[in-house]
């Protein structure tokens, strides 16, 4: 029988898989979780996923039934329907369920001032001294020039375009939308439309978008999806790999499938909330600096370089029609500036939610994505690092690890005297003791529940400070020898999850993640060492990543240095929360660009003390000498 | 027999053709001149011509020898080979024969100041004291702005995205292009590389382009072609009303014709100097403000309802991109500005070329094209007109009429006592008496000949102060009823043209003249009473159609008031170096909006006196009370 590759998008994970067969199968095979509700018989549409690379079967009819017309030529299909006809690239979408949830937490933690750099004007042309054969836009201006503290406006092309059949539809007024007090961007014969701005989050491994009202400054929807460059590359070298290998090309196939699912994204947005995407003025934009440049259409290829110069370090305003976002076309990006080739916009958007640089205590601003970028300071002085912790703490290259996404075990603990083992899983409330037996099938853990795991296993003595399994004291069965003759601990057996398969760590996954939490608190000790400071009066934990981690199993782990665990603030993704604030607020765009210029940045591979302190790190715990 | 119909731009000139004979048939049969010296065999390629719309018989091999692959692609046939088979529009190309000479004439007269808005920058990063670490641009910027008076750089997202190619070519050194002090629109490895710029005049029935050196300001090539747009109506009201009658698409439609003419012009002459498009980095672009409009994708429609405002009248710098231009993407296309509703950024530029604004003489500037746009006045004050001259001093809707190309009649002069004629053609020397007889094969007459010879039979008393025939008379057979009964002249017998057909002038062009003349020198007399003159101290006709006349001829049948020969000068394509001149030094840029801000704008139609005075200037010569 003929078998064909089947990869799947962001695991990456991959299987060789008979002609004929559905991807749901491919799916099921190779633990790859898809949600089927009707076991595959294409009646229930939960299992839509889209085809990255390939072809498949022809559509069917059941598929249309859940996929419109759009969809279905951005390449949308059922992943029961599907079959096998050649090598194939598959994305499953992931519904970050928490997402909306700590997105709200964070958005209303603190009041943002609302000052956009869009904004309505009203234009009243009836005045009869306004000399009517002077040209439309300079009658305009005339008027917001003589009201407003506004000189020298111009006008976007599309919006010149636009301005007669504007003038003709209205009677006497119109409105207009003027950028940063420079440029009109649009105009509407009508007074009460609401205008929107858009900020986007580019991660390596997920795209959150926030829209908002500018006018009042609040989230209308939020929205995230897989970065589908994943499909180029799970990490950002393998990105700059992927540009490197295919010169000119790489980098705009890359950027044209991210603002195509930036699109997707905004499209039902809007939809969703009975608005036009034409209606969106303004946008911002944050990602670590290869996201950051492969958004902009330049090859990140010299950022894999010493000595890892970006093109650019300030912020950029471009026009969304030169990038493709499908938003108003004459609305600028505003991209925030990078601070160096390893600590990006991402991490200036942070800083702009955390603002260390306002308090004379020194922080730890943490920001856990597939990268670690650390940030020391306070009002003096700012210095910041980029760890290379890889992408353990995602869950990635763990035997049955996963992203926080439904079905992952997010939180365990080991009871020290039956090691029985209890879990939560995202998506589902409560600790599976408290669910009736086998109720929740969990598919994998994700980094806060290998975290979770690892502490406990050495709370309870299984392993060691080295942590290395003490296999030898044979305390429980659920530490056994697994297929390729390495130690693992069970934490769920077969019959109860989701993927008919255990659910183990093994001493390779603990190796994993010793190296992650080695760089990661290596890191903040060499940032330590630079400011003479022997402790941390105060941490912030951002990321996604970090929503789910436990504090008290981190330190006991030794994930970061001792902080007081009250001390120590679990934020969620301050990198769109700043990214908002640039948003509603153009003040904090110069802010940033002070911020980014600021930040002393650190290149760890450089630094003398960087290794023993990495080697330290490694233990569990944090070993002083 | 099946025909369809066969339209020629740029005369319009159409005719029902049968099934299968070819368009050189089709142009003989209708008057329209195409050259063929091998009598249409496929043999010369004389014939070359552009297909506007509709199908045709294939591509023959005969034609592959005179058209390649691109120019097959835009279109390309030769008449003889391009056969019927459906209805068709073609574009006959107009050998400009005078334009080289015309644009030296005026471009040698005045030494230009080379200022220009787009300037090379050496960069020399080989500097130790640099910052390796730092980005490419600010790495850049910090050396231009420490060296030139700069500050604030921006830099363009295409010019971005080859920076760090850019970089990696250059060992220590790069040349940046900086657009008006303010952004970086090019980068280049070398230091040697000229740059140029472009100065497009997009007439309504002409296009020319001047393609300069910006380091010396020098005129490397020029080249003009037909404005495609002659296929939606020969004037600019037609223009508007096919606008107005294909909402959306009409507007687009012309500005891909018109930018699809000026990239294949841009090609063709790069290709003839050996250089690349991509080192053009600006453009200038004049017009009048109907096809400013229609250059800027803006519908022109409100421009041809009352008041006649124009959507803009300052200038405006686009990216030649965002209107298709291929010249370097990240090149401004800096778009001179317009007067008013029907004095644009041409008369602009003709202000810009003979500065009537920096004299304390009085100077009439006429600028003769399709419209007629008058500006009167010295350095206190400056007044501007429009006037519907119509097409007729073109050549259009004149019996034998044509454009002031090969083979048009340009000079007539009549005996008085033999009222024998004798002639001169574009596109010989001479006069045809200095010619073996029969040797200059006229194809029409253009405007200067109609004038010339309106002039004479008025002098040798053939027609009278009301411009009618006095057929009674009988002095000469030349003067005789012609196939509709109506009185015509005969300048050329068929015998001796390339028509094989009579070319004669009849009492309705002589109409069709006076109607032009009658508007034209009704709207120097409506001017001159604005500013209180009785007599022009100084006059100025600008244009192709100017390059043509007789001054004697125009002050006898009265086209304009009385000015004293000598003090008339005759400077061709004012518009064209207009733009030339705000290409090659920025400061005529500032002008151009200050003047156009300026010139007070009268509207003939609302002018009490300007009926009066239209009516006595019907009159040949002009009948003062």
């Amino acid at each position: 029988m003929t078998t064909h590759k089947l990869l799947f998008a962001p695991s990456m994970k991959e299987i060789a898989l008979e002609e004929g067969r559905s991807v749901l199968d491919g799916a099921r095979e190779v633990g790859v979780f898809i949600d089927s509700q009707c076991n595959g018989e294409g009646k229930c549409g939960k299992c839509k996923m889209r085809i990255l690379e390939g072809a498949t079967s022809p559509f069917t009819p059941e598929e249309s039934e859940f996929i419109g017309q759009a969809e279905r030529l951005q390449g949308y299909r059922l992943a029961c329907m599907a079959r096998m006809v050649g090598d194939l690239s598959v994305l499953i979408p992931e519904e970050n369920v928490l997402s909306a949830e700590a997105s709200k937490k964070i958005f209303s933690k603190r009041s943002a001032v609302i000052n956009p750099a869009v904004k309505g004007y009203a234009v009243d042309l009836s005045d009869n001294g306004t000399d009517t054969q002077q040209a439309y836009f300079e009658r305009i201006t005339a008027y917001l020039e003589s009201r407003h503290e506004m000189e020298g406006l111009a006008i976007d092309i599309e919006a010149l375009q636009n301005l007669a059949p504007v003038m003709r539809q209205s009677t006497d007024g119109l409105t207009a939308y003027v950028w940063m007090d420079k440029e009109i961007v649009a105009v509407s014969p009508r007074s009460d439309e609401r205008y929107f701005g858009l900020a986007i989050d580019v991660g390596t491994t997920t795209v959150a978008l926030y829209l908002c009202d500018l006018e009042d400054g609040s989230v209308v929807a939020s929205a995230s999806t897989t970065n589908p460059q994943v499909l180029f590359g799970t990490d950002i070298m393998s990105r700059i790999s992927y540009s490197s290998h295919h010169p000119n090309q790489g980098v705009k196939r890359m950027q044209k499938e991210l603002i195509h699912s930036v699109n997707a994204l905004v499209e039902q947005m809007a939809s969703n909330k009975g608005l036009r995407a034409s209606q969106i003025l303004d946008v911002t934009v944050v990602g670590n600096t290869v996201m950051h440049h492969i958004f902009l259409g330049i090859a990140p290829d010299h950022l894999g370089l010493w000595p890892f110069s970006p093109s650019i370090q300030g912020s950029v305003n471009v026009k969304a029609r030169e990038i493709g976002i499908e938003v108003c076309p004459s609305a600028y990006a505003h991209v925030l500036p990078v601070e160096a080739g390893f600590v990006g916009a991402d991490n200036v958007a942070v800083l702009l939610s955390e603002e260390p640089y306002n308090l004379d205590e020194i922080s730890l601003v943490v920001d856990l994505g597939t990268n670690g970028e650390l940030v020391l300071g306070n009002r003096e002085r700012l210095i910041s690092c980029s760890c290379a912790t890889g992408p353990a703490l995602e869950g990635a290259h763990i035997a049955c690890g996963m992203r926080a996404t439904r079905g992952a075990i997010e939180k365990v603990r080991i009871d020290p005297e039956t090691y029985e083992v209890d879990y939560a899983v995202v998506g589902t409330v409560g600790w599976a003791s408290e669910h009736p037996s086998g109720e929740l099938k969990p598919v994998g853990m994700c980094g806060s529940g290998i975290i979770d795991t690892v502490a406990q296993l050495f709370k309870t003595g299984l392993i060691g400070e080295d942590g290395a399994f003490r296999g030898n004291d044979k305390k429980t069965e659920r530490l056994r020898k697994g297929r390729s003759g390495v130690l693992e601990f069970v934490l769920a057996s077969k019959d109860g999850t989701a993927t008919g398969d255990d659910i183990v760590l093994t001493q390779k996954d603990i190796r994993q993640i010793q190296l992650a939490k080695g760089a990661l608190h290596g890191g903040c000790r060499t940032l330590m060492h630079h400011l003479g400071i022997e402790t941390l009066p105060r941490m912030v934990i951002a990321g996604a990543f970090g929503m789910h981690i436990d504090k008290d199993n981190s330190l006991i782990m030794g994930l970061f240095p001792w902080c007081e665990p009250e001390k120590i603030a679990v934020v969620g993704n301050a990198a769109g929360h700043g990214a908002y604030l640039a948003l509603v607020n153009k003040e904090k765009r110069e802010e940033a660009n002070r911020i980014a210029r600021q930040v002393e940045h650190i290149e760890l591979a450089l630094e003398q003390g960087f290794q023993k302190e990495f080697v330290r790190a490694l233990s569990i715990p944090y070993k002083k000498d």
